[in-house]
């Protein structure tokens, strides 16, 4: 096997996704289960959704539009730009993979912050490609030195903005003083999977810059919009990117069901609001309610929060798991003395600080 | 752009899909448009799938399982393997990219049949492989040519079977022949899209080599099970190769719905026995008709047939698309005196029989 396969796949570890729902009842045997692991929405799609979806249901027999025609031009009339522009993935992860088999070639350099979101750096192994890694500074992307770490070799540098695991973003200061140092010829990737989480003034605006240089922008319908379940984002760029990143997308990448919820999502603001809502009481109690237990966290702008449990990370995660609820663990990601919670509903927020305070009073 | 990508991808033609129907009605101003181009099943998938799939919608908001547990574990049983050999894709064409990721080197090489399904050379061409074409004989795969072309740096042999977009079949005999002369390092890939149309004695039994030597063997919920819209497909392979193709994957590349209805399909043998009866009985049909008409056509084991219509390929798709009739034109593919249609309901097939008849008449 190993002297068939390409010398680049196998440092690879893959990605481990959080533990889904039911596999964790099939382990333990559990009926109730709650998930805070994924940074999923915790409510459901929305009805409007739901009936766009199964007005589409007997049409499965028939491949998606390919071009994604419908969406890309409701997201180019929304965002103000052309369909050009524009691109479809089956999650936002893929277009990742795509910005790097279109660009990256073996041997070049990428630039991302350590720890972050995984995919970066697993799908430029794939591709042959040098890691330089940039070590977090307080928990937040240092963008000086990453703009230091780019050399002649680097192609890409990839800002998860805000950032996951953190939690923390980075400003439209730093940025613009970061593109300043950079140059033209390094595509600069905004991964803004919690974009809608975080808009509020002092959040770079990274589309305007879409066509004055080489940047690549992605959101998802996988969190705001509750459409995890379906894989679908989208990414935007100056024309000459958006054609490249086509020619190594596969003709039907999305699925006809996630291009009728997305258009569906998009006209649903009575959804986004009540995520919002949720998220930010549910901040504000978990925040509340670590700081009477005595726990630290590092404040987010996302819908899913750090917690500093000390030495006790693995033990901690393996006992809220026996009761039934899934965090993460963050010791593959080096964050040694932290769980990562996603906000979820009110009455799951409850169970989960009061199943950590009951095992930390233990 | 083009100094910043790479040198391999600028070459690619992106694959071009059958028309949409709704992209046809934009352009035309029609109201009834008949869609025979994409091989698709004419008929919806079934009951059970429609309601199983309803009854997910609900959960949309939380990510597919990575792993696809449940699809594994039932395709396993149902044909004598350990969910280990299996992997599952966004559609079959996923797995044959995921393949070319893991194994192909640049510089090294493919040999494929031409003409035949694109996918195989673009997604080799976007690894920096070079491509070995060994023409069709008599509109056939030629194995024994084919065994030829393999060199020390073959990493792939990739066979359409039954082929598309012949329609035509390399038969057991000729498989064992051919791989008794293929060096076991060379990856032998079966792409079998169309089996469920071809499932008779002859036919090679791939999956029974699996655990022998190199082969991956791919099939596809889009075609005789009538969920194209929702990008599912499935590979076996030995464990070494699917631990390869893992390592690649995208860890969330199969959406939550085409899980469910994959599952709830594997459920109704209804549906697939009509589907075969309703293919079988249109291509007896339009057989007749076309020798009626006097125009030749290739035999076929899928759902789809070449016909013959000399040198008036491109006049007689475009007025066929001005009736609202979506064929294939195949001159793409340098078979510059075919169109492909695909076998539609007994309505859809008169319908084009009759349009064509028209149009050959004038």
């Amino acid at each position: 096997m190993t002297k068939l396969a390409r010398k680049d796949i196998l440092q690879i570890t893959p990605y481990l996704p959080g533990k889904p729902i039911e596999e964790l009842k099939r382990d333990l045997g559990l009926e109730q289960v709650i998930k805070l692991a994924s940074n999923e929405n915790a409510l459901s799609p929305s009805k409007k959704v739901v009936s766009a979806v199964k007005n589409g249901l007997n049409q499965l027999n028939r491949y998606p539009d390919g071009s994604c025609y419908y969406l890309k031009r409701k997201l180019a009339e929304r965002l103000g730009f052309n369909p050009a522009n524009l691109i479809i993935g089956n999650g936002s992860d893929e277009i990742i993979g795509l910005a790097v088999r279109a660009f990256l070639n073996p041997g070049e350099e990428i630039v991302v912050a350590r720890p972050t979101f995984l995919i970066y750096e697993i799908v430029a192994q794939i591709a042959g490609a040098r890691i330089r890694y940039v070590p977090l500074k307080n928990l937040r992307y240092n963008l000086s030195s990453m703009a230091d770490a780019v050399t002649k070799k680097t192609k890409f540098v990839f800002i998860a903005n805000p950032d996951n695991p953190t939690g923390t973003y980075v400003t439209e200061d730093e940025v613009r003083l970061f593109l300043s140092k950079v140059p033209p010829g390094v595509i600069v990737y905004f991964d803004e999977a919690y974009f809608e989480f975080a808009n509020f003034a002092g959040f770079p605006n990274t589309l305007k810059l879409i066509n004055k240089r080489n940047i690549i922008t992605t959101r998802t319908f996988s969190k705001a919009y509750s459409l995890a379940g379906l894989r679908i984002g989208y990414g935007l760029a100056n024309k000459e990117i958006i054609n490249c990143l086509n020619r190594v997308r596969e003709p039907f990448n999305v699925n006809s069901i996630a291009q009728i919820a997305a258009l569906a999502a998009l006209d649903d603001r009575q959804h986004l609001r009540q995520t919002l809502k949720m998220v930010k009481e549910g901040k504000k109690y978990i925040y509340k309610e670590l700081d009477k237990i005595g726990l630290k966290y590092i404040p987010s702008v996302t819908n899913f929060i750090l917690v500093d449990v000390g030495k006790k990370t693995r033990v901690i995660f393996n006992k809220l798991l026996k009761r039934g609820i899934i965090v993460r663990d963050m010791r593959a990601w080096g964050l040694n003395k932290f769980i990562r919670v996603t906000v979820g509903t009110m009455k799951e927020n409850k169970k989960f600080i009061n199943a950590l305070r009951g095992l930390l009073h233990r």
